[in-house]
This record gives structure tokens, sequence and C-alpha cells, in this order.
């Protein structure tokens, strides 16, 4: 099932199906030029991870990490499919990163590699807009990773059986491919991240795990539209706004 | 004022006053011993400030920024007055941190620092609790950082007015003073570093900025007992058990 939140026409927001006939809630289905999309998850916090494919690492020129490289991108990241990211001003360098995000089912903790996916709910799409010219000189990737509308996620919550082992992850940019791997490529896989993250801290229900960008990433300029799309999620689309 | 939130004796959650006589709401007075203390306020994110006194900076061999060093701490990491914090198991080195945090009154972006203090509700007490083991050795510091529990937060909010510019900012562990310094210290400001956050990012109504901590860190081990004393605030205070 592909689950949605939305903002209805009335301003109420609900979590309904998608479906070829439209958004359904109820006994209403909505067609989605009517409504505002919404993150399909209302997260404390997104738990991104770094360097989780080898090419990319490569490309980064940095070493692959022998446990999960982690850093965190709180909720004033969020932003929508369909919306226009504003990036920072004045910066020389914001690259798109396309990545699968997990969502999280079940308040957990200390959570066995072997139990991991009893507690996720699902996968969606995210974009971790990077702004190289600070995230290069900090230390914690805040300036960096954590500015507003960073996290465009969505644009739907599909379930695990929807997405296959080794589903494509992609980004389009202004139509052309720019990014195109695959969950088999990478380095450690989910139930590995959910057990690595949870020896330290809780997950909520909602709460993000973004699993890392593969190799590909560039740089974003005003006016350009982005497309992730994730094999048995769909595609997550949004413009891009430089002021 | 001091601002107090409780879950009082049928589990609802209040915020009402301290006063001599006890935590008021409505026409009740709680005796503090009946009541759950909760932290002041229910932030999105808690944005902290490292290096923000010199001599803290001398003590970790860091130079001192040019400006101010940003790292997070998501709503997972919050605990209470009265709490007793369990630290990660088997580190060698987890230590406390006494600090300032400013809590947010108002949503803000692109704040001037001269418009700054209009978005502070107000000032309470936190221990940065840092485990050294996982933060000397991450890029981001989220196992040294982000932990469960690893922010202990209040027990009240003071107004600005309560709170004067060269507050003393105290920690005692086991009752022996360990950390003893002055608002007045701090390398960058409240306005500045209110400035310098919402250039980057959204701060919501209850988001904390913890100030830095200063010098004469340590240590913390099982069975201790830590008081954060903030001038005008009054007393933080928890125990610490390492399983």
């Amino acid at each position: 099932m592909h689950r949605v939140r939305f903002r209805d026409p009335a301003g109420s927001v609900r979590t309904g199906r998608r479906t070829d006939d439209g958004l359904v809630f109820g006994d209403e289905t909505y067609d989605p030029e009517d409504v505002d999309v919404l993150p399909p998850c209302d997260p404390t916090k997104i738990v991104c991870i770094g360097l989780n494919y080898e090419k990319h690492a490569e490309e980064s020129g940095m070493e692959i990490p022998d446990r999960p490289l982690l850093f965190l991108k709180p909720p004033n990241a969020l932003s929508s499919h369909g919306d226009t990211v504003t990036l920072p001003a004045g910066k020389e360098r914001v690259d798109y990163e396309a990545e699968l995000a997990v969502v999280v089912g079940e308040q957990c903790r200390n959570v066995s590699e072997e139990e991991a996916m009893e507690y996720v709910a699902g996968f969606t799409c995210m974009n971790d807009i990077s702004n190289r010219d600070d995230q290069d000189k900090e230390q914690n990737w805040i300036r960096g990773k954590a500015f507003d509308n960073s996290a465009p996620l969505g644009p739907v919550l599909a379930t695990p059986d929807e997405v296959p082992d080794d589903a494509s992850i992609e980004l389009r940019m202004n139509g052309e491919t720019k990014q195109d791997s695959s969950r088999a490529d990478f380095i450690f896989s989910i139930p590995e991240l959910v057990a690595e993250i949870t020896t330290y801290m809780t997950l909520e229900p909602g709460d993000v795990i973004s699993t890392g960008t593969p190799e590909g990433v560039g740089p974003l300029s005003d006016g350009d539209t982005v497309e992730v799309e994730v094999e048995g999620v769909g595609v997550l689309e949004h413009d891009v706004r430089v002021p």
C-alpha cells in the first residue's frame, strides 16, 4: 500500500492511500492537484548515513567507514513533494543526493539486526541537499546539512513488501539521469543501521533513517527540477530556487 | 516568573509557576515531591554550541572558533530534573558539561542581533553529557552527544529579566564545585548565536540553544549526583547510573 499524507482543500491533514483514481481518505477521493502533499511521516529526527556506497566514498575522496557515519537533520529540514526548495543564499556549491529513506513504525531501542525490520513501517524517497561551502568547513554538518528544507521527503510511504531488495535509486535533474544505483550496493544494510542507531538512541514512530547516496552527486542551480525515484515507491519531485 | 512543566498526580501535563509554596497551576498548589518535573519546554531540536569559553577551548586543546561551532541533540536526548540518567554502557569517559540554555519563545528565521532577544522566552539549566569515547572518533557528534538522556534540562524556565548579564554558571558533583564561570565569559553572545543559527534554520517555540560549557569538565561515574546551577534560574539536579 502507498500511504500519503496531505492537506485537503478544507485545510485538514489526512493520511490516506494513493490509488490510480487519486488520493483516498474515508469515502472521499481527491485529485492530487487539489491537495498539498506533505512528507509521508512527521519525524522527530532524521538520522542520515554518510558514505554508504563504495563509489560515492571514492568520488568524495573519503575512506569507507568501518561503522556507519551518522549525522542529523531536524524537523525544520523537511520539505514536500511538489515544493520549490529555496537554497541558502550566496553559496558556490549546493548538491543533490538521492536516497532511499526508511520510516520507523514503532518506538524502539537496542534492536537486534534480526528484529530490525519489525520496526520499519516502510520506505520513501529523500533528497539529502548538501551545502558544501559550509559542510567542508565545520566539525558537525549543521550549516551544511540541517538548513531549512534540506530534506525533501516523499511522496508516499511504501510498505516493505513493495520495495525489492535490489530496488533502483535514481536521480534525474531536468530530465537527465545523474544518479542510478541500487539498494543492493549499500555498505551497511538497513538492519545493521537500525541496530547501530538504536544502540545509542530511541527511534520514534515516524522517525526517518536516510540510507546515504550513491555516486553521481552534483550541483543544483536556480530553476532546476529534481526527481528522486526509488523502485516500488515512485517519484519525489521538487524545484529549486536560489535567492 | 519561574515556569515549570510537570505531570500532576492524575497524569496530566501542566505548565504552572514555581512559588515558595509549591507548584501552582490554576487553583491547585502541588508539593514538588508529589509530581514529576519535566523539561520546561518541548523542543523540536536542541542546537548546541561548542567551545564558547576561551578556557574550555584551551583545556580541550582546540582553537577558538571564528564562528560558532554548532551541533544538535534531538528530542530523545532530553531528561528531567530529578531523573537518574543511564549512561551508554562500556565507555571509558563520559563527561558532564554545565550550560546555560536559551528557550525560544516564537518561531523565527533570519533574526538580526538587535531583534534576537524578542524571540527568547527565557533561560534554564542544561547538562550537555558527552560520551568522549565516540565523540573523539566520529565526524559528527551523534554517538558522542545525541544519545538518550544526554540533555538533562530544567528545572524551570526563568524569564530574561531574572537572569543577570553576568549570571554565574556552576556545576557541583557530589557537592563539590567542578565548574564555576559566568555568562559574561561567552565568546559568542546570545544575540550572535540566535542570528547565526537563524541564518540557516527556523527556530520553533520551545526549541533550545545551549550556549556551551566553561572550563572544568570531567568524568561521570555510577552513583554520582550532579547539580547545574544558573544564577536566576536555580538548580537542575540528577543522578547517574552506569549499566
